[in-house]
């Protein structure tokens, strides 16, 4: 099935989760209940929380429903008359009067009507293997002071295989849940209790970390980028002249007030910054484009509730660059970043990507004829790209057209992580300009672009694409030696020096531990090489070498291994372990 | 002369400017005049402030109380009498009344009288060159909720050339000004609109400070350092458990409220973010010492008033580590500490150091036998690295005693950097613990050490020390490229192509500028190479080097300059030029 079709597989899903639900607990008002991007989901208003004895019978109810086949007509009533059939339910009401059409369309299946755009399957019948997957709370629009529904998740297939290899995945991605693995193989943090969603790195976190911004800031820098450090506050005047205050406020973290009635912000971006270094000289044609990048920590009121691990934060930095350029400059521009964004993506394993091109939504500042323009370059840098696209119709920010990309990991989860969006709002607010060739002033175009996004949620994406073995290049210890015993502790040593001297990653464990025990714990630390040496090693000048998830590679010569994993730690792009 | 000998003769200078001034301007009242580090300075109160030709003025009298040749007597009276002579100098009294002595001391030359600990030279006729540099205003005591004072300093010397070299100094000090350099050179920006005392790296400044950092991770890595990052906020809970709120506020930015009623606080220091990752797991005595590294960018609200270009800011970049050990590896950490400190100074030109111990204040936490402990272990670190040191008793921080090095600019001037220091008090508060060898748990002792301090400040003494002409290894653009004409840009471009491969950091002028505008642009820029190519060096397949401050080297082939220039750029330790 294609996606569409499967949407529409999921959205008749829902459907019958609600009449289930209805059949069962009458009282129950319901919310909204849409296909997403795996599954479907219905959200339901109910005093009391439907309880995992609820769950299967709901199940036992929609195999009935299903059974029953019955046949799914669509309808359409003038508003008038929907107001009837859906009387006492209160949030479809609210709905209804935000529909601008006179008539609206409804969606029957036996004594079910749900108010729906469709489209549906033609009968219930056709729903196959499904799965109710959990409950959770959301509030009615997402906004905390509406009422709090009971959000049930489901998913569905029309054949056996797809549900049971699904549920594999799930089940796999559960085991790989970088909120257990970070914590327990030393990476990273979280500290609840004084600040959600701040995360500590770890030294083996804080390395590989390291390890990603000395590679991103290596490619950048070749790549005809500049660097910048900007603060992480300033003065609310700036966040006004930028229109944060304005429109972003609700993800800003409130003001700090000072002694000299200054009130103080913390950053939730970095442009801002960016445009003040852009003005502190008169800049010059000649100069442009001027590519300008920053690993900018920035802060970010998420709610509590949504926050995840490292994928969904209130204190994250970005990857971030900004472009100033001429409108002529766009397409060579954004197709330079796109052959960037592909070689560090890949770098990183990551080799297939969903593309959205966003195009200008109803509210848009700036004149069409640049939207246009604009629009037609990214398509243009796309198509020359060879990139396969989406178009999202009118799904662009107020201030620009943009690019997304999505990446695939290895079980098939697609993860937002690039962005690049044409900016016409913020050069104007902040009056760009830049000398031209005519010596005239000009106003320059901005282009936001982030690879990453976040590097702690692309970290959280890694240790779960990877299960934590990370590729040797990456690997915050590459290599432990394990002495057998005490007595070849200074052989050990011995090839631990050789190792650092190489530029290895390199550990000794000099406990009283036995040799067992040692592996296993060097097993646990998903270190990539162990190196065992005992007498028989040193006699012979050599070491055992073990690799982990492989076991026992042989006997090797220190000079030999190196090479080896010199030549391993050299390649990036590699898959998924 | 020596240093106590030079401070008696300034504070002797600081009298005769105060007589000065009181048979000038009687109703004048006096603060306090102290020698410092160069010179001497006095706090007066009065209405209206000194102009220029007041100084002139009070210059003519001071040479007249030199001529007079007064003798200078030392009297001491009980507190009564005191009270009496200074009766109508409210400053003085205020000091007075702080004295917890029976008697106090006085100097006397001719009709001036000064409540004053002295010592002094014994006539005033021994002040042989003097002069008096500039104004400032002060509140008295510091306190900005007290009067405000005025402040002129001075500066005297026995010998005529010793006051004709000290005033060449500061003449060059003022050229060399990094408020002038950094920004003229595209170094950093402020933005006192947006928010003082916060720094903008621009492109050039930002590549410095990579390599700074780079260097700084480099060898901290090398030197058995784990790297760390940690959030810039927290709930201040946490700060409350460290003692800052209680003990730190003034230098603190006010809280951040939100939503779930929790204060989020702006870190004044990373310390208690180590102590989190400490304690996240139970430590063992097989893992000490733990030497964990950052460079944690912190915010203290600094008044308006002392912030100074990036000498003083509010926001900087500590180059943080904390080191956990038992007492007894504290000897053995502080010096490789220590060695470390003056391989990264030296690396930077800085060879000469003033080495502070401070110990055991009045007020302190933990046990006296710690403290000596702890004191004995600084000491045999600092002689053991054969290190000449000053002690300065009680001066210790109340958690622990420290380490304090002033490194010595080309200038003469001494700017605080590193800090060492040994910490009860955190380890208690935080009840931190490891399991001892007998499986007990004992309590680790931290150590704080930064060895620029701060980025900013670092930052800031380099452009001075350095006027600006950076080394080649710091250099953010080592060779600049200048083709004689448009002809010749194309061979320019191949020279550009040559010299990035081999990763120097080149430019090209691309201008249509003649030479010697486009020679004037890139000695102003301070860029240390520029690689003239026209005609001649096309055909000859080679380049005309000339190099910044020295004038042209002459033509060189590629691979020639590319040798010699590596080599320069492989030198670490370069004297100031």
């Amino acid at each position: 099935m294609k996606k569409e079709e499967m949407k529409t597989y999921w959205h008749t899903s829902s459907h019958i989760l609600a009449q289930a639900v209805k059949r069962l607990y009458p009282e129950t008002e319901l919310g909204i209940g849409p296909a997403i991007e795996e599954g479907f989901y219905y959200d339901f208003y109910r005093e009391e929380p439907f309880t995992p004895q609820d769950i299967e019978k709901i199940t036992a109810e929609m195999e009935k429903i299903i059974n029953e086949n019955l046949p799914i007509e669509r309808l359409e009533y003038d508003k008038k008359q929907a107001e009837e059939i859906i009387k006492n339910e209160s949030f479809k009401l609210e709905i209804l009067k935000e529909i601008p059409d006179e008539k609206v369309s409804f969606y029957r299946q036996g004594g079910f009507i749900d108010l729906c755009k469709g489209p549906h399957q033609t009968s219930t019948g056709e729903i196959k293997f499904f799965k109710l997957l959990s409950i959770s709370s959301s509030y009615w629009k997402g906004n905390e002071k509406n009422p709090s529904m009971q959000r049930i998740y489901g998913i569905s297939f029309p054949r056996k295989k797809e549900l049971e290899e699904y549920l594999k995945r799930i089940e796999e991605a559960k085991l790989r849940d970088h909120r257990i693995i970070g914590p327990k193989t030393g990476l990273f943090s979280l500290h609840q209790e004084f600040g959600p969603g701040l995360v500590f790195w770890h030294p083996k976190g804080a390395m590989i970390r390291k390890i990603i911004e000395d590679f991103w800031k290596e490619i950048h820098i070749e790549n005809g980028y500049d660097l910048l450090y900007t603060p992480h506050i300033a003065s609310i005047k700036l966040w006004e002249k930028s229109g944060h205050v304005e429109f972003y406020k609700e993800n800003m973290y409130p003001p700090m007030e000072i002694d000299e009635k200054i009130l103080y912000q913390l950053k939730p971006m970095n442009c801002p910054f960016h445009i003040l270094v852009y003005q502190d000289r008169v800049r010059s044609y000649r100069e442009l484009p001027l590519r300008w990048a920053e690993l900018g920590t920035v802060y970010r009121l998420e709610k509590i509730g949504v926050l995840h691990g490292l994928l969904r934060v209130r204190g994250f930095t970005q990857d971030d660059a900004h472009v100033f350029c001429r409108t002529e400059q766009i397409e060579d521009e954004v197709m330079k970043i796109l052959g960037l964004v592909v070689f560090f993506l890949e770098s990183f394993g990551f080799d297939q990507y969903e593309v959205f091109l966003s195009t200008r939504p109803k509210k848009f500042v700036g004149s069409v004829e640049n939207w246009e323009k604009a629009t037609d370059a990214l398509t243009n840098a796309l198509k020359k790209k060879e990139f396969q696209y989406q178009v999202d119709p009118g799904e662009g920010v107020f201030y620009g057209p943009k690019i997304d990309i999505k990446v695939r990991d290895c079980l098939n989860r697609l993860w937002q992580c690039t962005t690049i969006q044409v900016d016409f709002n913020i050069p104007e607010r902040f009056n760009l300009k830049f000398v031209n060739e005519k010596n005239e002033f000009e106003q320059p175009i901005m282009i936001h672009r982030a690879i990453m996004g976040s590097l702690e949620r692309f970290f959280g994406i890694l240790i779960e694409h990877y299960n934590g073995n990370f590729p040797l290049w990456i690997s915050p210890v590459q290599v432990k030696i394990l002495p057998i015993s005490e007595k070849f502790l200074e052989y050990g040593e011995k090839i631990f020096k050789m190792m650092q001297k190489e530029k290895f990653r390199v550990q000794i464990d000099a406990s009283q531990e036995k040799l067992n025990k040692k592996i296993k714990i060097a097993e646990e630390e998903k270190i990539p090489y162990i190196f065992i040496v005992g007498e028989k090693e040193e006699r012979e000048n050599n070491i055992a070498v073990r690799k982990h998830g492989k076991g026992m590679l042989g006997t090797f010569t220190v000079e030999d291994i190196i090479k080896i994993l010199k030549e391993e730690a050299n390649t990036k792009n590699t898959k998924w372990l």
